[in-house]
């Protein structure tokens, strides 16, 4: 089963935009070109329109926005993970031949809501009767496995903004990410503390965003001319829900589960994987999936990207289009975009961000602290 | 594919009770007596829990509630459809063979929150921009429904009264039922109004409850002992989204295209049906919805009620336990409910509820006027 064509909008303050009009603007381009009347399904992937827009019901919504009342519509959520999540419920559909095709968009309207409106949103990722009551936000609860990560395994403050830099640097290159301009380590240490010692350019920025996927099987495909990308294996996994319940907090154990399951149903071993697209909500988040992955050691992660690892033209570059940090994390969305990048990249799209030759792409997709992970391997179409 | 087996709380004011604790009550009771370690998925449906629990990602919080943390697991939400939502999901994986077994639990915590707030909440449903802007909540649009029905069709108060006196004479012998009294139409007519001509009596209570199935295939069943039931066939369907926006609001357009997808998936007339679980979340959405599946002529729903055409007896008896009037309306679990009674009645558990010989039962939830409608078929299992 395929990836028929992608939609994205700009990662933006999107002021004039409601929450329906991102959804149907990448919807639209990923319905461009389908050769069917309208998908099986409408699959929307969203984390919290209720807080963010007063808005439910978003898969009915978009249906209708996009003039296909009828179909079969709803919304997955899984926190930050409801983008890669949504994409799994249409790709087992799909797979599994209980329907044809599915669009599937992620959309988050964050923008309109004031800052600690957002922190506060994001804290419905977590348990309402324990870690948000006492106030934890999740820059806080990610301030703290930083702070045990770079003392466990002496990491420098430099070594930790090896990532961000390179998400810096992809970006500037990338037309749908929300901050196109290089960065240094310098620029990260010299950044606003946010929850010591996270500084503001070890966080991923809140933004407003929708990306869309049409997924189609054999027979939905059939007669179209365009580029394909083809969906070899796709995993959600759980950990424990809170960190405190966790004998290892920096083991991403949720990662680890999703990542393993999709190679194996994709018959891939971790080499064969030309890029992967990361959920780095926070810098240390995102050296804790490479972990986790088994790409880089315990320990190692932003040390290895440090030295090069994970750069452009290296064996395994990591967000192709600037990762969370620098293309931005509109939460629900955000899972999609990666699905989205991964299907550019395999087709031979991504422009000044193309990766010469790449065969495979992985993408991982969070919600909460590695709490749910949604991973999914893609390869070019044979 | 079939269910397996059934959990449920009753439906109350839960003070003292989570909206987890709901979920994993209910889901322990469906997981009892099941033979492998766990469920492939678990898939929560539900509907607020952002406004009403400041609490998303139910799905790895109820995986991990349950001791079962690794397991995939996410939320749907289609508004009051949620739970017939996540079913249809479950549903489908399942009977497709992407999995073998899914855990599918609807829960709703509504009584945390203020009355007022509980309007606001099922005003998601419909659009911010436009019918919650004018401050239309959803008794108001389903009195319009309610003074066009009576006006055009000739229905009387007590003829509108009818459903709501069945649901509440079958809910006496209801054990997880919210309201355990019979009533006369007379008790209906002298209740308080709430959106003319829709008085209390014609709308569904604020309750908090869950429900839980466990679905299996031939695979993961063996070996079990249980009493099942069939999953013969299930359908979402979707309305223009906004009553506004509609030719004929009397038309249930989503339950008329939901109920014969799934009538045609299970190879059955409708005329086969020997029960049928109607979401009426206010009488004459329940009559519209009778009239949607073909049972009643258009205009006759209330009426055909009233002469006894859908009591205990005749040959098309509607929600057995109560319905939503008497048994309750916890959204995002309503739909769940329905599938458990279906259950119980095909599998001889309904006690003095039994509806004697019931070889089919459909049921039938939406979200919003009629904007998604989830029906499923069921059957004895053979």
């Amino acid at each position: 089963m395929y990836v028929n064509s992608v939609g994205m909008t700009t990662i933006a303050d999107h002021w004039g935009l409601s929450i329906l009009d991102l959804a149907v603007e990448a919807s639209k381009g990923a319905l461009k070109g389908f050769g069917k009347t309208k998908p099986d399904h409408i699959i929307v992937g969203n984390m919290f329109s209720a807080v963010g827009a007063r808005q439910e019901h978003l898969g009915a919504m978009v249906a209708d926005g996009l003039g296909l009342s009828g179909t079969p519509a709803f919304k997955v959520e899984a926190a930050c993970s409801s983008g890669g999540s949504a994409f799994n419920v249409g790709f087992n559909l799909v797979r599994s031949g209980a329907i044809d095709s599915a669009l599937v968009v992620g959309v988050e309207k964050m923008r309109d809501l004031e800052p600690e409106e957002v922190s506060s949103a994001l804290a419905m990722a977590e348990s309402a009767e324990y870690t948000q009551f006492v106030g934890a936000t999740f820059a806080a609860l990610n301030g703290l496995l930083a702070r045990y990560y770079m003392e466990k395994y002496d990491v420098s403050r430099d070594e930790l903004s090896s990532i961000p830099v390179i998400d810096h640097l992809n970006a500037v290159t990338a037309s749908h990410a929300q901050f196109r301009k290089a960065i240094t380590p310098e620029v990260v240490s010299r950044s606003a503390m946010i929850a010591d010692p996270l500084r503001l350019f070890d966080c991923a920025p809140v933004g407003d965003g929708a990306a869309a996927v049409l997924l189609v099987n054999e027979h939905a495909a059939s007669g179209t001319k365009r580029k394909m990308a083809e969906v070899l294996g796709g995993r959600i996994a759980t950990n424990e829900f809170s960190i405190y319940e966790r004998d290892d907090i920096l083991d991403f154990k949720s990662t680890r589960l999703a990542f393993r399951g999709a190679l194996e149903q994709a018959g891939l071993a971790p080499g064969k994987i030309s890029l992967v697209e990361l959920h780095d909500a926070f810098s240390v988040v995102g050296a804790l999936a490479l972990e986790a992955m088994g790409y880089s050691k315990r320990g190692k992660g932003s040390k290895d990207a440090k030295e090069g690892r994970y750069g452009r033209g290296s064996d395994l570059p990591i967000n192709t289009f600037g990762g969370l940090k620098a293309r931005g994390h509109p939460v629900g969305a955000t899972g999609m975009y990666q699905i989205a990048e991964a299907y550019l990249q395999l087709t031979d799209q991504a422009g000044k961000n193309q990766v010469e030759g790449a065969q495979y792409a992985a993408t991982q997709n969070i919600g909460g602290v590695d709490t749910t992970a949604a991973v999914h391997v893609l390869g070019r179409a044979s």
